[in-house]
């Protein structure tokens, strides 16, 4: 009562106190992310153990319940950047119960929540691959360097060339908008993907390395082909200059990051091994992740690869085995935000087909599910090399497609590319992929006896 | 570029699409983020190592890193609820040179920048006293409780009344604002006291339970008297019917959950022995640390004492131990960004007496000053019982006021009661207590020799 009394009474009387205001309503922005993050730790928990109990991999039960606190059904966690309303929130309509806020508050208090949950967020996916690089092994994944290319050649080619051609001669899809949305085939979902395994036990094992090789490849051809297909709806023309400033820059930072760190890891160990006080190995690690994320984000690719790198590099130290194990609680916390998250942004009313829109992009999207199933399966057979090597697993690794696809079918939606059906189409394409990816690998997995063995032993540690 | 351009693109072919050009600043506010990150961890480090060198508590460090990385020096971590444009942030200032983004977006961008830096301290000081609260001994803070509880009234009494009557007598203060200012001497800064206690290797010996439970009730008290002083600034009377819901809540809140997190011990450990995901034992522990957070701050107490409170209760399980591990690197990455931030939002300049302004706040300072010393080294010779209680020791760890005295200010500031120079002057008492009191501390418990010894255990250990 206090201060929700002291904040309108301050501001009635000065009313320019803008900041003032901002700082006064902090204590309820506060109150709405730690309810916020109480939901998503339920939501994260119940359906990891529940998906486990019907032995698939938690993060699917991770995914589905955030769809079930998010949009689609319980409307606890919801994002404004997804267009919802603070009057769309359950937890805005308690905070607004206790505190008596008046309207204009409750959208900007709404606002800052559910930016600060976003963040926390992309945090989370930035530690998970900070964490899959420090579980990757660097010398493994450069001996299956090779597969990775080609397997994410094939699997960025194949859902690329038969979706856009597919839209176009079955769909009548005009040029422009069928390449967008056959670009938005292209890119799998490194999170998703390297998670999986990582439940599975399977991080560390070929396939696993191949899959998480070509994933990050994928996702570097991913950006390429966004940058191009923009500038291709933007202008009619391709832009040469930045397809080649992207290209050389991912190479460069990739490359140049690992190199560059076989000098850093001695410093790092240095430096850790000389502080004293708290937290002496956690926060340069930290500082570096960070770092990397932040370059990778500012050279316009993506923060998750820096944060990966940055795993990479660190995890040739000696000190990799106290880092794993200091990483791991910070991950526990981290992660369930971004899946939860990834599930809550999901947005089930597209796929009702009682709603007569609908109808044109469910049957535009079971084409897109067929098209980025089978281009990642071909891709997974690709694979060459010795026998004995589990390539079922490998395309059923690359399927999911994640927040890169939503992406896409955020930016063509507005820039006014992609009409309704198709942006639905492409949506409903991610989260079925997305969906379906886990309980396939983990089946692809169970083929082999060796790797039912390795499954087991997860299970008894995980 | 990529995303730059479109953003501005789609923005312009869209003017109406608002939270397409929100979600479309993501990547820019999380660079923003990181790059505060990056900035507070090495603050911190650097700070705490330098500290630890002069034989200081690192968190002094840590407070310093912050005034040099915030709005006094460097302006490297500024916050626009202090009331900083975007153009002072010299990392807004990169991010725009990075991304070539129009000024309005930059405010924007800043504005959730600041936020979400403020509520990562926030969630850092309830980590931190949810690890005091586990390192804390329900059973010892029961045996300290009535000495705690006299330290703790006693160090308001004196300080509220001396110093009230001391401005009304010596500088001949209107009675309002003398009352308002005598009430920002009270409130301890719990997060920076215990910290040190920490750091010291003090938070469970005597001296040191009897210090966190009285900064525990000094922090109601503090509520209270806040809630006092604001209704009779407000109307020149008190809200009684306030005062009561206050005492009472605040009463039934720390007993209660106390009471209750008996039985809730058992079934924490049940629910932990079952889950078989990963964060079986940190996700449940968090999901009652931030229900308990949220509690104390719906109930309009302090989300931080509810996280004390989930602290003390989880300490009693056999989970203690495990829980304590895997707290400790969580606590490692949060918790330094609040001690950065309070130093960061410190404006030193309010120092500078070349400012005729502040002359006669620094005058008024060096009394509250000496108010705010002497009144809590009297609460701490004021503890009764055995012999071989090291009294100062129990005075200087209720010294640091911290940013409990800074909310005093800032609603005073807002609410028109405080005129410059004593708004000034209860800033820079903030200021020095809170710098004071760690090495005091330290001092005070390098006295006896068997402190001598805890102390060196700690520096191994730590």
């Amino acid at each position: 009562m206090i201060f929700s009394e002291l904040i309108v009474n301050s501001v009635w009387q000065n009313p320019l106190l803008a900041s003032t205001n901002e700082a006064e309503n902090a204590p309820i922005v506060l109150a709405g992310v730690l309810l916020s993050l109480i939901v998503i730790y339920l939501a994260s928990k119940i359906g990891g153990e529940l998906s486990r109990m019907i032995d698939l991999p938690p993060v699917l039960g991770e995914l589905l319940g955030g769809v079930i606190v998010g949009a689609s059904a319980l409307n606890l966690v919801v994002f404004s950047e997804s267009g919802a309303a603070a009057s769309d929130s359950i937890i805005m309509t308690v905070l607004q119960f206790i505190n008596n806020i008046n309207p204009e508050a409750v959208t900007s208090i709404f606002q800052s929540q559910s930016e600060i949950i976003s963040v926390l967020a992309e945090l989370g996916v930035i530690i998970l691959l900070f964490e899959i690089g420090l579980e990757s092994d660097l010398k493994e994944l450069q001996k299956v360097g090779s597969q990775a290319v080609v397997v994410a050649c094939v699997g960025v080619a194949v859902p690329f060339a038969a979706g856009t051609a597919g839209l176009i001669l079955l769909f009548n899809v005009p040029v422009i908008p069928a390449i967008f949305a056959g670009a938005a085939l292209t890119a799998t979902s490194i999170g998703i993907t390297s998670k999986v395994l990582s439940e599975l036990g399977q991080l560390k094992s070929r396939e696993g390395q191949i899959i998480v090789g070509a994933a990050v490849i994928d996702d570097i051809l991913g950006i390429i082909v966004l940058a191009v297909v923009a500038s291709l709806a933007k202008t009619g023309e391709i832009d040469i200059l930045n397809v080649i400033y992207l290209i050389v820059s991912a190479t460069v930072f990739l490359i140049g990051s690992i190199l560059l760190g076989k000098y850093f890891n001695q410093s790092f160990v240095a430096i850790a091994n000389k502080l004293q006080t708290r937290g002496n190995l956690i926060i340069p690690a930290f500082i570096f992740a960070f770092f990397m994320a932040f370059l990778g984000n500012a050279i316009h690719l993506e923060a998750i690869l820096g944060a990966f790198a940055a795993g990479l590099v660190l995890d040739e130290t000696d000190k990799r085995k106290e880092l794993d194990e200091q990483v791991k609680p910070i991950a526990d916390i981290f992660v369930p935000i971004f899946f939860v998250t990834v599930g809550a942004k999901v947005d089930l009313s597209v796929l009702n087909p009682i709603v007569p829109e609908n109808r044109a992009g469910l049957i535009i999207a079971a084409f897109l599910i067929v098209v980025a199933i089978i281009g990642k399966l071909v891709a997974g057979w690709s694979v060459f090399g010795k026998e004995g090597i589990n390539r079922l697993a490998v395309g059923a690794g690359m399927i999911p497609r994640g927040e890169v696809g939503l992406v896409f079918a955020g930016i063509g939606a507005a820039s006014g590319t992609l009409d309704k059906p198709l942006q639905a189409a492409i949506i409903i394409m991610v989260i079925l992929t997305t969906f379906l990816a886990p309980p396939l690998l983990r089946f692809a997995f169970k083929q082999s006896p060796e790797e039912k063995e390795a499954l087991e032993k997860a299970n008894l540690i995980g």
